[in-house]
């Protein structure tokens, strides 16, 4: 049954959840299907979670093979397939908690930098599962900067092979998912020499262990790089190449060729590249950011509607937390936030399909902007994100911090997204650079990409708003947000030139810069990200309700960012003292607004009980119970400890000198 | 050998690291005296932490045990004592991982509430471990709130006996540490009824396991709570009552008797008792907030002087990431936080020594400042320690998020700071109670104690700061402080007035000015830091050279502050625009000043290679040898997975059809 205090939140909703659901997903028939995907996965119970947080790491990995393999004959079963509109569903109801993901990347590898041949060759194989791939690129001690990688690849024109060494230990390998212990093959990235010169990184496809027995091929020393702040589930490995021999025809050869006398040959534009990696910037945040801080607020909003703690009026019942002001301003900006991040992913999505049909058209024109702006929003939507998922952990109290509630779990994975696909700080200024680049282009005269136009129209003048109502007016706010981020990528733009003119180096100028570059890049993001979720809600027409909710969540996004930012909009007096104070006391009446509709609010996002996997989180909100019986299952409540014979008993049976 | 890229950053030191080691000390012979205890730590293998990482809860609970136990035999043979100058060393040396901590808390507990025949009977057996004690407050309903504790103790005047009773699940007890598989015995809280009466929330000692074979006893259901974020080897536990009874001599009774008619009696101040969770409070700072942080820094800072990635201009070697201005961003302002808040519990100590001495002359009126700076104190540094060690985490980027590099496991333990010995937010507004009643009390001209004497002599008008240079003169920044403080406690406590002189209820007035009221706390210990740091720095007259680099810390914190809350200084123009510039400007050349004192900085913490448990973080700068050693003694690579046989063999063995 469902607790009063999480029945009487869902009586008073002021709009129809499942209106709300339905067009979150895009539509009714996609609500049908998703929920289809989610219940035969959910049915089966290979791909139960319910000992999750009780598993070794060792376990994980095990478990997450076995669903990996299931999953094949599962989607076999159900007529499912790898690019269906069910697929992005079936990860999403598999929460992530699955192998072979880097095997994909290595199938999606081969097929954008192989040859016709190469992929002939390989792609069966690998859809079959008659090999096992993974993509070895990062190295102990190169991440983020591939010109860097230290991996050697020599060609050998007597024999026609490439021979491919670890020349010292940081050139190791270190990171690829999938290579630890399941992977037979890999596409390893590594310098080229060919007749002492070197050409660059290139991939080629390296056997790592026997197919036959599983044992590490000759030359090759590989394994597990050991417990991690989550990911157990995937076997993250090391690999050591020693005078490896693989043939010539094993580089990947779409965009360039060792010819078999060693003569080097391009061909074609590598520009496709960026599109990938820009593919996969905007596609991690709906699953791995988006989908976790949803998680987290759905969680930590049930649970304080149930939590009753102190009392807000002497004399009365205690108070539900989701009733004190200081909760509410922990928890509804991250709800604003999830709502405004959708929002975005599909933005992204929209000006990513645009993008792509324009380079069929082989017109790369749009590829800077598209580059630009999905490292900007992978950096900023996964930082929001994370910051998001620890506050709400946070406000759960003590049992937020049981693994029970699923939050840590959630804050532990997501973390990751701010490091992964490129370092956040790195991405920030990347796009920090484009908008440098566009401001100069912009300030004399020349076109500019859309998403930057407004750096060319600035105008003057400070906010116009006389009190606290004329803030809920997306122009006053989303104008303010402009403002700040010309105002930053110009000022900042200003010191650059400043400093070189000045006599510092390009390089150091722009070093010196970096800090401020990163917060030019940050406020460009959220201004896109405001006006995007204000030009959302303008186009929601006939759902009543609905309007009138996203209106209030615009808003709270929109004044949150501007309360936890008064400086940026203070500085050169675009707001005033006076106007400040009236963003917080209408921020403050937000608040107390949107509570009434928090719990229906997490509701619409849908997400079943099995894949919050929270004690605290199912739609009951019984929680107490479900944490005391979850406790009884852990493994501490399995065996008498050890400990107990060990130590304890001596010691309580002895004086402590005997010991 | 010492990797040269750190080598090199230790020859050029402006101070000696040496006598700064000593000054954080407190002299030469505490730094001789804790050297001492830690390498006599550190040498015994019983207390080695090597395989910590790889460890499940069940392996780390009895490897606390084991830990805990042998750790008194230690002591009769070095001749330590509880009470003696070694034993604030011992527990750093441990590391915390370590068993019986709560059993300690029994001890206190009894000590402190117990009367002379209690202590008389019970603290022997305790300290001989004849039993093994625990503390019973939190239950799975109430953390923060004691009053609505629902556990119930009824005094049975037949029996004389009280029977205690876990009335319905959210009573059941949740969270005591070593309750869960340790304790015998443990100190219950519940609400005491007399022939029909209830008396509010007293202590009982209740006996939990059979002294004999450690099996529960009659009416008694416990357990482990299962898996945490961290902590694994605390035996956190539940419990719960069932018509449990314990003799009438079994409720602490040294300030409350109920006697054997039933007659309740009370005596003596409880005043005291806020004095305890005040000491407790206070000494948690340093060794769970202030030195996890320290070794985040050390782990980060020396990673980052030998990491190199990248180039800063072209032709040259790639740089060492600590010389990118976006990375001294983020890691040097926690350096200089450390050692702020190394210095606030400096302060804070000296406070809590001076009340003590004040409460032994039966003088309570120093409590309520020590109370609210405490609390204040206790939520500021958790919470900004905690994001340091994030920070620290990330700007590691993936070899920091490994288990091995020791900083998810810093994290992920002290964010539990934020929560535990009560949670932040609430903490937070208790200080803003406080500041706000003095505020009050100094306008209408009554005495205020001396930390908030500043609320009455606040001046009017701006920040005198024409250049750069000005920032760096601590009355500049001091007073820019001082001068928020003041304005958002005044501003708050008018919102309060109006909100009930327009009618609303002092309880909601309350609730609606509480987002506030934190910023307000926040704004006056941040202003007591930046204060007492300048004012530490200005004592130092003799090491020229450490003086010096404080300073730059000093500076560096201040300045740090106002630039990542610019908007509190702008808000009513007491700094301009311009000005703000001024402070970003100074903000920035600090950064690369003292970057290059940063690893001796860190070198002054005197961490040894083993209690930072880092394959990142080690006095030689071995970063990838390390890792790769490290990772080769995990389970993950012990074993061939049975996920090889029993999935992946088939897999590859078979077309996917016949799976």
């Amino acid at each position: 049954s469902v607790n009063p205090d999480l029945a009487s939140e869902r009586q008073t909703a002021s709009f129809s959840v499942e209106k709300l659901t339905a067009w979150l997903d895009g539509g009714v028939e996609q609500t049908q299907l998703r929920r289809a995907v989610v219940e035969a996965i959910e049915r089966d119970p290979v791909f139960s979670r319910e000992n999750q947080y009780f598993q070794s790491q060792n376990e994980r990995y095990e478990a997450a093979v076995r669903k990996a393999v299931h999953l094949q004959k599962k989607m076999q079963e159900m007529g499912w397939s790898e690019n269906g509109p069910e697929f992005k569903y079936i990860y999403r109801a598999v929460a992530g908690d699955i192998a072979f993901l880097l095997h994909r990347v290595f199938m999606r590898s081969v097929s954008m930098l192989g040859s016709d041949e190469q992929i002939a060759k390989w792609i069966p194989l690998a859809s079959q599962y008659q090999l096992i791939g993974s993509y070895a690129q990062t190295e102990l001690g190169h991440g983020t900067y591939l010109q860097g990688l230290e991996t050697t690849a020599v060609f050998d024109v007597t024999t026609q092979e490439f021979i491919l060494n670890t020349p010292k230990i940081s050139a190791m390998k270190w990171w690829p998912g999938d290579m630890g212990r399941s992977a037979t093959h890999t596409v390893v990235f590594a310098q080229l020499y060919v007749h002492g010169k070197c050409y660059g990184i290139h991939p080629f496809i390296v056997q790592i262990r026997s197919l036959q027995d599983h044992s590490l091929c000759p030359g090759i020393i590989a394994g597990d790089i050991g417990p991690k702040m989550n990911f157990e589930h995937v076997d993250n490995g090391y690999l050591m190449l020693q005078n490896v021999r693989i043939p010539r025809e094993n580089m990947l050869n779409k965009f360039c060729e060792v010819q078999p006398d060693g003569t080097y040959v391009r061909r074609g534009s590598q520009k496709i590249n960026y599109f990938t990696m820009t593919l996969v910037r905007i596609s991690l945040i709906s699953g791995e950011a988006v989908l976790p801080l949803m998680k987290a607020c759905t969680i930590a909003i049930r649970y304080s509607a149930v939590r009753r703690q102190s009392k807000l009026k002497p004399g009365e019942q205690e108070a539900k937390i989701l009733d004190y002001q200081t909760q509410q301003e922990k928890l509804l900006p991250q709800l604003a936030s999830a709502y405004a991040f959708h929002f975005i992913d599909n933005y992204l999505q929209e000006l990513f399909n645009r993008g792509y049909r324009e380079i069929q058209r082989e017109n790369f024109d749009t590829l800077p902007e598209l580059h630009a702006l999905s490292s900007g929003f992978k950096a900023m939507v996964t930082q929001h994100c994370t910051s998001g998922v620890e506050i709400c952990l946070r406000a759960c109290g003590g049992h937020g911090y049981s693994l029970l509630s699923g939050l840590p779990s959630l804050y532990t994975k997501i973390i990751a997204s701010c490091i992964y696909e490129g370092e956040n700080t790195i991405l920030l200024l990347q796009t920090a650079r484009f908008l440098i680049k566009c401001f100069m282009a912009a300030s004399t005269g020349q076109p500019v990409p859309p998403s930057v136009i407004y750096l060319a129209a600035a105008k003057p003048g400070n906010c116009p708003a006389k009190n606290k109502l004329d803030f809920l007016h997306p122009d006053i706010y989303t104008e303010a947000y402009q403002h700040v981020a010309v105002r930053l990528i110009s000022s900042t733009a200003a010191k650059l030139q400043d400093l070189i003119q000045s006599g510092v180096k390009k390089h150091d100028a722009w070093n010196r810069c970096t800090v401020q570059l990163v917060q030019a890049a940050k406020a460009h993001c959220h201004y896109i990200t405001v006006k995007n979720f204000a030009e959302t809600v303008e186009k929601i027409e006939t759902k009543a309700g609905i309007q009138k909710i996203m209106k209030h969540l615009c808003d709270l996004f929109a004044l949150y960012g501007i309360f936890s930012n008064t400086g940026f909009f203070l500085h050169d007096g675009y707001l005033s003292g006076a106007q400040m104070d009236m963003v917080t006391a209408s921020y403050l009446d937000l608040l107390a607004l949107i509570r009434k509709d928090a719990v229906p609010l997490v509701d619409a996002f849908d997400l079943t009980d099995k894949s919050l996997n929270s004690a605290l989180g199912s739609y009951d909100g019984q929680v107490y119970q479900r944490l005391y019986e979850w406790a009884q299952k852990s493994p501490t409540n399995k065996q008498i400890s050890p400990a107990y014979g060990k130590y304890l008993k001596p010691l309580l049976h002895n004086r402590l000198s005997k010991l």
